[in-house]
């Protein structure tokens, strides 16, 4: 049985290398992007027994996404489609004042026409867990009644749904991702969402503690979970709040922070441990990840602890 | 003035270095590949003045080929579409057996969308030359229209219009592609094609000199040229025939090939110079595209001439 | 439940890059490499069920294997020591008259103390197949021994067992492989080897025949495949002998084609196919793998299908 | 019309990968710089028609560095010689405490013997600015004469005239240096200067204020703008000074910063913006130069404009 | 005559490019690294005639090491061994949280099994300098018996002996290597030791010059150096202790600062400078290397003479 | 004492890396290439104690050069110029029809300037062997007077003195060489002439044996080596002449197979081996040569040996 079954869409990410930019570099380097594979990877990686479902164009193309992502021990499960395309997403990173630049080329990938019956539901009924973002029930119609099915297969079949929120701006506008994820809200559990999303999409106010309380009362989410950026996390659970500095890490590869921070968090919450334990377990390997080139966290449970337990920077040997 | 004017699409190539496969690469070369801006481009080397017309995104990603093309001096006059996206292609090249291996991502590139209105159409009408390919019409319908248009009018002006058919079997039919090509051949001057496009999407048959004559009398074109892989080449203007045999090339870097022949080949035509010379002009810059990594042949005038001339590969210092 | 289970050592292959020499070069390119978990890949790749066991260090460098490995689909089941080092190998590799020359750096690696209850004997006992090579027994008396073992287990267990003979000098001398192999065939039941190895290291003579009737004769083995380089492979099965011609291949990349013969052979054999039909899915996939980089067929089932039906090498667009 | 002519020597520079030595590395990032063919660039990719005039050798070196130009969209308007070199130069950048350092290989470049004659005058006539550097005229003494020469013609023609004096202790010592420039200064209507330079060698004292209001008084330039590193730069034009502190920006790639700052200055300035707007524009355009390798500014409007409005560095997706 | 003769084991270092990882990389960068050949290297450069003492796998592996040691100008005089490994480390560096981590595979390295017998011991005889270090000792009862016969007929010939404590806790614990360093004490003439190591393996306390002036009084050392990481070093001679602050430099590549210090002081102590001035010189050494990839310190003379007169770091051009 | 001491020009190669182009490439792989250096390598590598002579700048450049050339073992004996430049040299390479292009930029070398008092001249004196060729004296009128009083002072000493003609079309024209090398023959001891400059420099006709027997006999040689490409190499001495046919090679490096044949020859000649056996060594080092990239000649004597003896090319392992 899997533990944690993710399902979205993952991109082939094209960045020039080192500070070099996208309209003058002679090669990109390639690399595996998806919200809820970065979430399968980081879990895999630090315990659970993962699963990704998706579907691909059944090409090269498609396996350099699911080769990578097999490699990390994430149980590939995905519809081989004969005609669609791969999205790919072009990352162009620079140092103060330039900032990190991401132009998409995902629409019409074939995820976006994938419907229930052609993925593995079983899996979603079997797992001790279910986990999606808000990217996916934006990137189509079909989509985003796929990921009603799932979570309410899920839900029925007594398996923890968990969500993050993900606002994409270039992917559809605020009013429109808050009437659908709304709309999905009665069958996830725990909620993750930064707070500007939760202010800017969910039309909340006030501080994060409010703003985790007032999501919680509203939805009934089992959990909600607000990150702030450089400030941190908070967790609202039942009556308790708890909140979580993040660790010192460096600025150089901040895409995928985020998506670390959940699969950290989910690796030991859907393990059995404490909302604390998890906010710890996220923060340190998202603070890793920020190490780390590429989308995906590839650490190990023995570098997490490290930062927890604030292991020095001296050259060990 | 412009001697030569081109339209088409242009991508972004993505390919392995080596012989390494796109499954498993962790960076892919990045090169600009069109049919028409090969042309062009070869054309503008060699001599003549070449612009390049289309639509592309207004992003990095766009002026990763516009600034490719500009570098060889061509005059890059498009149009800059605030959505679209720009066409990719992976090529994958292995030695015997793998062969190369080309997967195309080009559907709903901002080019398929080019009306005349929005392109420089006073260039077509002012050039010597114009020139596209059997891959424009095939895109979209607007496509189809817009080649038709630009024949149309290119003709009307009394510029000189050349047509590569170049098939492209992932891209259309032949049946489909027959009826596209033959609604534009009343305005075409000078048709370029493969022996094999000509039996398989024109439904010739005979040797290739009697399918260039075929077709001359057919539909009544000024310059009729057939090629034939490393057999060579062979054009019917008037009441004579003339051969060309392929100079001897390597086998590394294939792709290219033709457009270097026809950019080649109307580098002196377009200049005044006769059949003979120009087929000898577009064999001897074919032959040194095979050398040349990507799809555009970086060549000189006088490198040509060392082809046609036989200069021996001693080292020159 | 596996079809195919191996068991042997994998290496990190440290290569300069193109013709670059090992003394001078600054930076290598690192594969992974065995002769079992080479068969495991091509023969997952190509449609089995595919498991590796070994026993590799738990580091960095231990699981730069078993990541590359699970990519491809394999399942790593392997031990993971606290101590043990993992064995490399240099790769040097020039064009005529330098050739490919090999530097071995794999005494004490972890796999060397690999016994069989530190692995998951259970998997090849439900296996339809398990696989090993001679080189495993070389390494180590302990390994000769677990090698023993598992064979045992495996007969007894009903699973087919395979076994490449596989020599290598810079192992043992022929007599003492002569020895180990000899005591091991009593629990083989499909045996390949080089007609080379079947000379000098089991003392044989005669055509390639001749040796593949001889040893069937002597040690009852159910097939017998002889491979003879460049020409060709042969296999006796009861009474027939059956002969396999190569397909033409370049001499790029020429380490690891033995192996992926074997593993293309055993795709189509343990799936029930007949001894010809397994030869020619043999010598296709190790034509293959000299176009590739690296000891791994990083192939397709259409791609091996491509060539045995002789599919040109014009692009495909 | 060209908006904006320039003219200088521009050569290849030479730099080791990362932070390897020009001792030890083994293979050379290949750059183009020049003075003020990086004015050009900057001020082309910021809206001007700009051109380049120079003398390069006739040779794939030479036409390493005019097809790199005309990538950015510059008119390169060059003689071609069919003897000279072409000018490099060695850049190892290192932390601290290596820091960057330039070893010239310039001697005997072809543009040393560029006479007017060779150039297209006439396009200097008829633009609205040209501009060029104090390195220039310290080359050779042909050199010199040229610069004296295309400055007094586009005076006459009515031409604004910019100049930076860009001192090069490597190129001339101060006193030939003041003694060269000041013979051009009657022909100048814009300097730039860093506040260094205007000690060092136009032995002008006092803040940078004064030192600006000053050389106006002395020389009667339109616009004299000082620069001072890290302190932001000043511009007096009549009775008024103005300040403009720098962006915040890294150390990564400082070479090109200055050059970058005028091209952005000129970008507007020539466009018909006021002292203010000039100067802000050159100061963002400096810092974006900061972040990219080379010595070229590859900056769009867009950008420049987004750090003068301060936008923050989060990832825009 | 040499002045300064070194012995010790150099590794081959495989590092992934940039912040890679090498449980994932494709390539690792390849460099040369072994505590005494680094200090062999480093003093050659600032003036000395070094030369190193080893031995090497009789390969191209073996010669990968002597080569590049010999680039730099050491004398190599080595034992070429038939049978033997050479030494390799894995290194990983990431910004933090990741740190440096050292992954050592150098157990059974031919120089393991050195002895006198093998050696030039008439070069240690004629030096005037015999310098080694406490990893030495650590890697083989052989090895040990070696560096006190090395020190011992050092000491007897009136080479001044250096000794590096350079505890290494993956080869030794604390107290084998106590035992074993201090029974070399007695031929050792200049010792250079970490703060942390002379607390946690020698046990001694309090702060740096108590240490320094105890270790002088209890082991009779002509010099002992106390190096403190970020806080500089300290030098006991006679009755005097001088201190020595860091320069300022980069964290980018700390691995090997260590040997550059010991490096810097002896280039000028051998020669014959004062205890402060070769202080200083180490100093500068370490600082430069923090700048430079790779273990060894590839500066000049000049390069350190500009860091100690504090040279400021704009461009030099 | 030196057994081998040569004199000569090392330029710093640059050439982009696999079929790239000079005019397109982002990079430029470096290497060290020098008539005279490159047969001191391979002499050295083969078993000589070689020196290299001559002057370089006194910059990382210089040393770029210097350091490379130590790592094979030569003795780098050069003055240091405080001013001079290093010369390069562009090559790129292309398979058929393009071929190597050789792009020269050597003028105003430091070396040009070359006197023999800047040179340790005693090191000739005392060598067995002193080595130039002639393109030495065509680079300036110093260097044609240095070589002169080398030649002359090595015959005065008894040195055996050793030429290879190696004329340069682009350094200077044939009767200019003719007249030079002319009057250094009566102090060359042995001579090596390519068959095609014996005809087009020295004006000699009739077969290579003719040539050999001719120039023998008008300039009283000791040995006269007539090299004709792939047609082998051919040696006069007293009334003999032996015959070497070439051993098979790729055609992937050629540049330094003249070179590395020389330093071959002389690796035995300078031993004290007969003619026959060092036309041996030479040819196949030369074959050796073309597998390796760069000017150099990076082998061993076992790999010599191995050509010699016609080793397949199977793998070892
Ligand atoms: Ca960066
Ligand atoms: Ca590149
Ligand atoms: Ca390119
Ligand atoms: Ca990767
Ligand atoms: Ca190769
Ligand atoms: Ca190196
Ligand atoms: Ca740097
Ligand atoms: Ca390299
Ligand atoms: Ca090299
Ligand atoms: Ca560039
Ligand atoms: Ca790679
Ligand atoms: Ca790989
Ligand atoms: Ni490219
Ligand atoms: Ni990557
Ligand atoms: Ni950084
Ligand atoms: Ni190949
Ligand atoms: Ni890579
Ligand atoms: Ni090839
Ligand atoms: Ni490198
Ligand atoms: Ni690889
Ligand atoms: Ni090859
Ligand atoms: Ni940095
Ligand atoms: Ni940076
Ligand atoms: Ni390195
Ligand atoms: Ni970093
Ligand atoms: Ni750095
Ligand atoms: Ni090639
Ligand atoms: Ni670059
Ligand atoms: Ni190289
Ligand atoms: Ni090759």
């Amino acid at each position: 049985m899997t533990d944690l079954v993710t399902f979205g869409e993952t991109m082939l990410r094209l960045s020039p290398p080192g500070d070099e930019r996208v309209e003058t570099a002679d090669e990109y380097d390639v690399d595996v992007a998806g919200a809820e594979s970065n979430v399968a990877v980081a879990a895999q990686r630090l315990g659970l027994d993962a699963a990704w479902l998706s579907k691909v164009p059944d090409s090269p193309v498609g396996r350099r996404v699911t080769s990578e992502l097999r490699q990390h021990g994430v149980t590939v499960d995905v519809a081989e489609s004969p005609d669609g395309r791969l999205g790919t997403y072009y990352l162009e990173s620079g140092d103060v004042p330039r900032g990190n630049n991401v132009i998409y080329d995902r629409a019409n990938a074939a995820v976006t026409t994938a419907t229930p019956d052609e993925l593995p539901t079983e899996r979603v009924r079997e797992a001790t867990a279910f986990h999606t973002t808000g990217i996916t029930p934006g990137l189509s119609e079909t989509l985003f009644e796929t990921t009603r099915d799932l979570l309410s297969l899920a839900s029925e079949a007594g398996t923890t749904t968990t969500f993050d929120l993900n606002y994409r701006s270039k992917v559809w506008d605020p009013a429109e991702a808050r009437a659908a994820v709304e709309a999905l809200f009665p069958d996830v559990d725990v909620l993750f969402t930064a707070q500007r999303d939760a202010e800017h999409v969910l039309g909340r106010d006030g501080d994060a503690e409010a703003i985790a309380r007032g999501l919680q009362a509203e939805f009934d989410f089992d959990v909600t979970v607000v990150t702030r950026g450089s400030e941190g996390a908070l967790a609202a659970i039942d009556d308790e709040v708890y909140e979580q500095p993040t660790f010192e890490a460096t600025d150089d590869h901040p895409v995928g922070t985020g998506d670390s921070f959940v699969g950290g968090f989910l690796s030991r919450f859907v393990d059995g441990a404490d909302v604390p334990t998890s906010l710890e377990y996220g923060a340190a390997t998202a603070a890793l990840k920020r190490s780390i080139p590429g989308d995906i966290a590839v650490v190990t449970p023995g570098e997490v602890e490290s930062v927890i337990d604030g292991a020095t920077a001296a050259i060990s040997r």
